[in-house]
């Protein structure tokens, strides 16, 4: 594994050669509630990638550590990429990847936002350029929850400052972790959630959605194995048949 | 100073209340010879931020690790946006910025690639969006390397993965250094240089341009101090300009 | 109601003026089996429209004919518009329906890959427009589905050429429907189905997911009775709000 | 011949195997006084379309509903969409046909406001796509004008809510003309017309352009006849040149 | 009347504020036989600016030398802008006009092939920035034509390197004529001319469309008096009406 | 050499055959304070073109005319593209030069707003379509500027209406200068000059930098002897290598 901020070239230009595919982390500047950092995705989908590299012998690249948050803006320090920008930048690392004779590359999705602008990216990599691209969105996430935590998300496959996200931060960074500030929110999702164009602060005060009081950095632990595990085995199918 | 990588929400909050300033690193992803790492101008760029925040009580934004490195792509690892997309993350940024009430930007730019995109960016936020940005690149550091430094640069104002580099990383992020890979390299630029789209890798071999070999940690402090210094003293006449 | 392909100017002038709503229905060219005709979204999209239209007495827009149905292209007649085309059209129709007075725009989308080109359209026509739409993805379809079908989906909320589009067909326009051609088909995905560029014709033959044959005209009008009453609830409490 | 909102994929598929060629009308939804309805354009020239597609056995594509119309915006119900919107549009459906292994598309234009986005389309298709495209305005039109019509046109070549028109539709689709509510209006043309931006409602109150009152569906018969014979002659004439 | 290329700033600035109105001549670099040179259109359209803007005490803009005269590329020497360029040129230009306290811009237009750009781009500029933009093609070109001329144009209204235009570049640059190269060709217009994307050299020999010899300097000049008396009383209508 | 604004397409299609290359001056339309004209930076570069296309019997392009002066529309008269707009249409004279089969493209710039477009449409031209382009920004101007000149600059390398410029300007168009309003002004920069978009005229009154007043057309013509000298020499070095 070869973590391409501390690389030089002539080591990624003998790993490049040798076949090894790159991991690119996308997460975002988004508010995470009394308790957990801006950085939290950025801060989890970087954690994963780089177990995920570390697995496969990968070449870890820079995060990206702005996503679309749009519908979080209404919160301080929440800065956001629009999803075209998005888009543009994975389309010019990925082909950039292509010239360089990379292989094909993992992206790990840390945050809902980013979602489309990276199938986008990963469609016009493919059918375009001809650069196999796979995007994971935490695999096994929603089934390792259901396991090993406490409390409930607000809504279905929703996790965001929650005793999920918290348990993965303390695994990760519990230096960036205040879990006196934690407090639980359970906001009423109005009817129309998801069908308009909404901010999240107008149904949600603190910037929880759930309750991160029961968050334990070994839940976060069980949380990355298992994610790290489903994750590994879809990128060695996928490089079984894009190889 | 506030990190917003390590703050919450309502600590910005606060501090963008009490009218605090953005300060934005603008890196790159780009080969700096055998003995330096790809993300040498994202550190260096940081680095220099961080200080400023530090100094001044800004808010320290996560930095852009890629920059337009078009010219050195043909060595592993070199990982370019291009300046169209360069511009839009940075106007994607000062626009939420401007939205969220933040006072005004402060860009640090670490990498000679970026300039242009970032004047660009700049020029839009002012014109059509009403907000302030002053972009810095490293002022004063010609003055203070032709103090400190033994070597000379391979040309004027043209410091790459030489002395001047090397020692503000011996100094950042030791860590990263090899000196023992460290070896000089003056190429003979051709007479149509910046004439023309061209890759260094045409008449440069290892990366370095100049001689890193007389760098250290206590030049790399005397660079950083200068800079710093000279950074602030322009941002403290900007502010009371633009404020 | 108005049918704006019917209407005449004087007509929508006078409705403008009272304040109607308008309701555009965005389907698709896509396959759908050997029993279903290419353009079985836009029907069912355009019948689901124009019976919400008569029940709020709102302006009913020609139907976008043609979706983002790219992973279908490898089936003669499937034919697209980019996610770029896709919301510039929406962009435009919503503009000119602010400027001309219009109230707001309720969107009924028939085809998956519509989805976040319409959410994007939303987004900048609220944002940046200030008019407000509200997107509907056959609310209630999942709920009425499970209790009025004898077959089960090829995947959860995955409906397409499967008894819940034909019955639906066979209620709105059963001279389009063959029958005796309808044959089920429940495909093995992939693995990475979701997370890569990927033709649904590597692993569907027919284009039927599911078992078209236990359709009736009976289900199709309770799907859409369904998806009537619940999309005028959701669109009285949304213009209760943005009104 | 086969008309891709009924067909299926199987069809199709085997109709372009045998070299079918695609036909598709652009319309428009704009106001056409107070007798004829919003559609006009769309009916009209996917009325043209079908027969053309009947004549060479050809594959009718959906119609694009929506026009340039920006200069009528004033009068109620015309929505329009901007000619780059269209240009992209028809771009879209272009390189999907040939990518689908379609020979050729014939496009019938209904609407001024189309010609150059539609001229532009074809030029791109042809000159970087290298896929052909015929686009007819009503060839003949203007003769057979002269021929069958008792009125004359409101200024040479203009027809718009006229005898022309209002003939067409009376053949096309009778139960969308008000005969009763179809009035004459000769406006004066400003001085400037078409050598500035201008809305049409500033010289014309009703929508109308001439006198549909002597419009009959036997006109309009004759009209779409000798539109039908002379289009064919020329896509023929075309046909054994780009086959 | 000033000249912008012999002004300086404080003159124009003067010119401005007694409310001067800009003209700008939009060119084309094309191809006109073996006896025109490449750069006719400019001429043209420059000589007949220059005369308007002295007949009405304009500002007088530097032509546009290039067009889109994509049809004529096979042509050696014949260099095109794309259609969108021509337009952000005179957007650009219109913006930089109207932030600089002009009044209104008259464009005189010299190539067919500029029609449609020069024509969205004054929608945009009054539309968008309320800017008023005149654009003419030669008003009275085709009666004085008929009146003064010998030959007949090689279709209606097509005058190309023939003796209207020879016979107007005899009166603006007799040194760039050369009559002894001119001669005559009527080309066969293919059937479906103006219906696809066509170069012109599929059908024309030499670049001129009907017969330059019977041109002479008299014949230029009275097309050149109709031309501007026509333009000058259009202008003065519409200046009286957006003052 | 070959005007291309002279010449005829059976010219231009020898001189193509035999490997000529095209001179392109991109100028602006620029303030030049009280004694030199809008058009100084265009009339330059064109004079410089022009004999660098006889030295090298190359074909001379018309000029650019317009640049990105935005920092000087302050003054009347200063109309500027934006520098995507110059970038698009350099690519699109770029490509059509490459389509017509000329073998490289020299830019002579003449206006410091113009070199990163400049720059990026030689990048693009080359990494895309493959086409040279060298750009050259008066080579050697700063070396015999101080060998023949007797005022400084109002900054290093920083010409604008002054000795240099005007002193060309001499030599080329003396009916343009005003010797009798040429006035000296050494302004004062702002500290943060070059690092915030800035208007010239915040701290610039005249629209002078420096002293035109001992300008002279002998010293022009030493000018631009020397700069053509350089600049040929450059050329022969670049084509020997790109031919």
């Amino acid at each position: 594994m070869l973590d391409l901020n501390a690389a030089t070239w002539p080591e990624v230009k003998e790993a490049v050669e040798k076949g090894a595919v790159a991991v690119l982390a996308v997460g975002a500047l988004e508010q995470h509630g009394h308790h957990l950092p801006l950085s939290t995705d950025t801060v989890m989908s970087q954690g994963v990638a780089r177990r995920i590299a570390e697995t496969i012998d990968g070449l870890l690249l820079p995060p990206i550590a702005y996503g679309d948050a749009w519908n979080n803006e209404a919160f301080a320090g929440t800065i956001s990429l629009g999803p075209d920008t998005i888009r543009a930048v994975l389309i010019d690392i990925g082909r950039g990847l292509a010239r360089g004779g990379f292989k094909a590359l993992v992206i790990i999705n840390g945050h809902f936002g980013n979602r489309e602008p990276i199938a986008l990216a990963a469609r016009a990599l493919k059918m375009e350029h001809g650069f196999p691209v796979l995007h994971l969105d935490y695999p096994g996430m929603e089934r390792i929850a259901s396991e090993v935590c406490d409390s409930k998300p607000a809504a279905p496959t929703f996790y965001h400052a929650d005793e999920v996200e918290t348990s993965m931060m303390l695994a990760l960074a519990p230096e960036l972790v205040r879990m006196d500030k934690a407090a639980s929110e359970y906001p009423v999702f109005p009817k129309t959630f998801g069908m308009e164009a909404m901010g999240l602060d107008t149904f949600n005060r603190s910037g929880v959605f759930g309750d991160p009081r029961p968050a334990t950095a070994v839940k976060g632990e069980a949380l990355m194995a298992g994610i790290l595990e489903q994750s590994v085995r879809l990128i060695q199918a996928w490089l079984s048949k894009v190889g």
